[in-house]
């Protein structure tokens, strides 16, 4: 058996950072010590670097159908891409179709992922259509470690789930320990809004972040919240991108409800503005919920510090420009929803260490131990700790680097960062002990990656 | 050298809770390690125990002169008794007093600590008295590591200082980092309902509690808050009591302002029924702010979990009932306000995590972690990690308990908490890896215990 | 010509209260003057009482059809009670049923209201069924005098409105100067609770409480607020029951938007005590949004005397208990929905000038100015000013009455107040300068009353 | 005897606006009546001319002794601008000096005013030294009629009390009836501020605006409204300013407190912009709470139609600028703080009207009923009713005219609106029932007006 020791790094968790030598033995942390304490057969030097958890991407959608295409990563590439930027674990979403069961859908799923990930992924579950069986099902998933589910206030007719059926889900997962992600925007009164503005011959991209409006969020989130508290429920609303939304999760907890929020670095670092570039541009920004003004990005930033907002997810959903995003010329609600993001989000967020919007602690926890806590992965993932897996991710603070469609690896044939500097890059990346990155290197292999079930969400113990 | 390990427990810090050994050096943690990777000269069994960092509590007031008496432990009997409670930091308050500087009161309080602690202490510096000179001084002890300076918006005429003292005392700790902490009352305005209650032949200890009233605690909240606003510097309350007062807490920091808010067992366990105790046995109750009705306690506990609540401190200044509450026989004014607790903190909270209040780590956050940071001790204190100091406890959670002045080690005639039944219990103490406390018994020595300089709060960084 | 001078009282309006003559020529208020200024053929004294506007009842349900049933007072029967209750105006529904024009609704209710009717009326028009036809009636209507519109968040597949159809209605109010009436309450989620109560064998009436939560009013509120703040329109939220619902009322008003509140007399004097009373008494007391616990009538009555809540209405809609109520013994969601009250409302009210809920004159706002310009009859009705419409009360402000069926002149079998004192009682009432009560006695006649159209909504310019 | 007619107009008070006659005899209102209904010996022709309660501006300083100068209106001077400008009643308010009697204040303000005054006045008191004889004399003072007593939490050294001396004259207050009006300016906080200014050479008129934070004025405001809840006393909190503070104010509204607001022109339509005019020209706008950005404007006018404000009065206290004003030159905090305007109020929120902000009837309800009602002058001042003093203004709504010190009549050399259009003109104005200006000509005389004693304030019963 291989002992190999990371010495000389600084050590980040979220909630230490210590100058400390890590220990691995057989694909897990077998110890931290102060420098020299340890020996080991192999060593990698850490010297002047960050030593920190691999990333968890609690929000991905590879080879996602939508719109009558598909998310153009698949497992494959899109877990070695995620490797590429630090990220050692996703979750990514099972989805059901109506009339179908859930295990129908999960096995799906499964049978995309199998043999094909480079990291570990597991899986939360879309519930599209709400029923005794349904709800009977999701015991039996959460027994199976798929522990959260999805649903969706908005796209009515395809994903949509209305309040009643909201509502049976929540009171199930009260029972049986799930924790329901919600999708909060008004899909109703957004489809009208839709069809007004494409009746105005408004098509351009832009009307996509007008008819989406901040209000209509901020009402689905109020509505959720009090779905939610009627049931007894706890509640995670993905990708929150409005100043009114994160006004009522603080609301919310202020009160002391058991309700989380996620954003994602899209809503962080973009706005309207690229919504609005020209020459159908801005389909490449087309995202729901959208890009908002830049003036939300404030409160998102102070949601992440006050911890109203507790992850930061990608909502990784890419289609490539040329022949995906254009299916909606003329028509912005046919352009596919979703964005590039899963290997950028973890150089983003230490970019918003270095700019002062959060600390290194915060750009760990937020990255890595929140998300592997609110969704049952801790301490197995998210955190450096003995018996904790050796998910290890060797960051340089310096070295610089420019985004760009020309040398990311997720498979899509634009950026959404493109000609963006940031400061600080991974540079080796441990799966399991596992070297995937090795110095810049893919030493990784499509299988090494498994299934990995979780415990129930850890906020409410 | 000794190498000892503390093997077979279960390690809590704010952020982990990991079964790991841990290894001791040079009075330092060198390393944790899983079961079985460490091997050592001595070994501490902690089977079935959790190791956890040692207390740190940030409110201690030894032998503090007030009312004409003084506080009944001195630095000898206190930092003991807080060995016993588990608690191996406190942070005392050294007192300036008016028409003297702030080096002859910081003297003063060395002298009286100096070679007499069982466990490491620091200083906060009460500011009785804003002046150039006072501000100047206030930089020199940033330096020195005295980094956080109480005011008081109660007293009037004893350590009251008035809206313009400070101000200019918080725009002085903008600029040298120092942290204003709070004593949040409107005294004037309480002393006129002291006046006019004593008038009234309402003597009893239990005015004491309807005079400090809770909307007077919230008003000097909020000034407080605003004050730190205009003078763009970070604010700690001390002692917070009231729901109004949390209230005013949550609203600001939802607004993203760096305040902080702490809380003590007193608030969270007693309540304005024990001052009402018949026979002048309410004296024993008397402190300021005062006990609230019991139904405050939900809003303080709902604060802890949504961390508009950072820390809890017991706020210990123990005066005995015979001799000394007695002088407040038919003038609750001139009862000594303070209780003993320095000894129970750790393992009241302890029981609140069996209560469902808080979750282990938070305990742990709450009670060591985020006092140190807040008040520059981090990683030093707080925390087991490599580097850190060795204070650690080795705590028996199943053990069970019966607090009383019969057998606890504050050198007091009362217990705030006589016959109050707890399960958890220390066992053993290391401070810097010398055993204080030894399987129950003191094996500790007065002159251990060293002053700790602090760095800055760490919350603003 | 006749001239009648009302002699001697004290005239109190929305604003004033002033020892004044009322001078009535052509069934108009010709003068108000001091005492001894005017003479005329013909005098009423009232001398020790107050002379007041006619009350506006601005929702009444008459010959409703509801459940397989028909509310029990008919125009006829109702308007002459309302006219005993000191109310010289109603306003009632019409029912646009899912398929049909606006049209043929409203004209099916001027069919039924005409020539029977004791005291004036107009109409708000109930829509069920948005689409481009209805939304081009709504123009007409506004401009026949129809000016107001009623949705339902509640009763899915009878009266409810999705979000889309709710915001189109909205918008096409935003346009014309129509005001949007909501009953507020999340219908999709209650049947949910609804179906589970009856399924667990929760048949009483008093499940009727529980499974109509409070915060479903307060969601559904906030729903219909952010929806009419996209569609910039104003809102006025019919029968407020719950403090939370109350709470989303002042918040929107304390951001300014245009937005109004409606309560009734039984969720000021009833709770559900009331609904739990034995031997399925409880279902005299089953309307929607339904009785809260006692708690909420004290933030009802704040919202009245800060003007988060503007109108008192009665949602009169009675049901007897014999042949009606009873359809729902074993199922509580058969019990026809609804009270009687038109009689009562002023009586009520003025008890609550006594009990010192509100002022005298914001007793005559809440029940004759504020519903009169709320609903565009203003200064026509609501006030008694010169030009105005002689609708006169003279009321007694010391006499005594028991409320009871068994002397009440609404067509119901029961008293939702039977054997409630109050202090107070109408004594004279004129219509258009014709008496309608005189001194106690009925004097009127059906098909005095007339339609009146209404112009918009007055607090709006 | 004579009674006078005027016909034609439309009369507006704070509920109706009819078509309608008013009848006057012996200075009162003897009657309003429908156009015809009518006649009398004098007719005034108000025909396309509205028909007003004369203005009640409840905020002057006439003569006010100042920073060794006086406001340089007289009561003769003062009261005459002020019926120029429709105003019909002011109130002023007499001044206790430190170690004086309140009676002594008084007195002296009632020599200044007595014989002088072209229109009724009445008097607040301003208690600058509260003691138990002064707690006293607020009980007489009551008795006369001067039911309303100014504290100040700005102006140490001068006007100051401290939050002691401010509960007590609460409690008083709570107990007597009387009305405390606040100041509420952390003046304390605000001396440091001006002294660090002056320090750093900072003493333009500009830097009054940055030293008197809106951040102080609401710490200052919740401070108020805490101590009136904890008194049990109502409060009245003058010249509102900052957006903060009007959310302090909606906060403890909607919490059901007892608690007032004023705001002044200079608020609605002044800002810094004119604070930093050139050549030391900004001085002519130092008042305080002081001109704030122009983006609180809004927020000013939202409480206003909200009813969180109740009244806008004047601030009246004109300084000329040669001479008074120029004390101030190289050091701001020397320019005497006031602005004249008492002439101005009707017509600038009349211009209000027009710009949509509020509604015609609530220009007469701020402007005239409420602050009647406010301070116990009604019905006798602020309405149109019989009985009430004939004080009425016959005001041309399509009259042009410029603001400018050279048509003014306020004894000051410049005019804080000079150059600004408006559309609206005061044409006649009778005070009980005596023509003041006739046609644009003043027709008055000094001695007319007579000291009103006030009842208690009329919004708490």
């Amino acid at each position: 058996m291989t002992r190999t020791l990371i010495h000389g790094g600084l050590v980040i968790t979220a909630s230490d950072e210590v100058h400390a030598d890590v220990l691995i033995e057989h694909g897990r942390i077998a110890a931290l010590a102060a420098p020299g304490v340890l020996t080991a057969d192999r060593t990698i030097d850490a010297t002047g670097k960050y030593v920190i958890p691999g990333g968890v991407d609690a929000h991905t959608h590879m080879e996602l159908p939508f719109g009558g295409t598909f998310a153009s990563d698949t497992f494959e590439t899109g877990t070695r891409a995620a490797a590429w930027g630090g990220t050692t674990t996703i979750i990514d979403f099972a989805v059901q179709s109506v009339g179908h069961s859930l295990r129908e859908g999960l096995d799906a799923w499964h049978a995309k992922a199998e043999g094909n990930c480079a990291v570990d992924y597991g899986f939360h579950m879309i519930v599209s259509d709400v029923n005794e069986h349904t709800l009977k099902e999701m015991d039996h998933l959460v027994e199976e470690g798929v522990t959260s589910f999805k649903q969706f206030m908005a796209y009515p007719g395809v994903f949509y789930s209305d309040d009643g059926q909201i509502l049976r889900a929540m009171q199930r997962s009260a029972e049986n320990g799930g924790l329901i992600m919600m999708h909060a925007e008004n899909g109703i009164a957004i489809d009208v809004l839709v069809e007004q503005a494409l009746a105005r011959g408004e098509t351009d991209p832009r009307y996509h972040g007008e008819v989406r409006k901040a209000l209509l969020e901020a009402e689905a989130t109020h509505r959720a919240i009090k779905l939610a508290q009627v049931a007894g429920a706890p509640l995670y609303v993905v990708h929150v991108s409005a100043t009114e939304a994160v006004a009522e999760l603080a609301r919310a907890r202020d009160e002391g409800l058991p309700v989380f929020g996620e954003t994602c670095p899209q809503y962080l670092f973009l706005s309207t503005d690229n919504l609005a570039e020209p020459d159908f541009e801005g389909a490449k920004y087309v995202c729901s919920t959208p890009l908002r003004p830049k003036e939300h990005q404030a409160a998102l930033w102070r949601g992440l510090r006050t911890n109203d907002l507790q992850v930061v997810s990608t909502d990784h959903c890419p289609f490539c420009f040329v022949g995906q995003k254009e299916l909606g010329r003329g028509d912005f609600s046919k352009i596919p929803n979703g964005l590039p993001g899963v290997e950028n989000r973890m150089d983003l967020l230490h970019q918003a260490v270095l700019d002062g919007h959060i600390s290194r602690r915060r750009w760990i926890e937020i990255a890595c131990a929140s998300p592997a806590r609110m969704f049952g992965l801790y301490p197995k993932k998210g955190t450096i700790a003995p018996g904790a897996d050796a998910d290890v991710v060797i960051y340089d603070p310096h070295a610089e680097q420019i985004m760009s469609a020309e040398t990311h690896h997720m498979n899509v044939d634009y950026s959404a960062y493109e000609g963006r500097r940031t400061t600080g890059r991974v540079e080796t990346v441990l799966s399991r002990g596992e070297p995937v990155i090795t110095e810049r290197e893919y030493t990784g292999r499509a299988g090494h990656g498994v299934f990995t079930p979780r415990s129930t969400c850890q906020y409410l113990t």
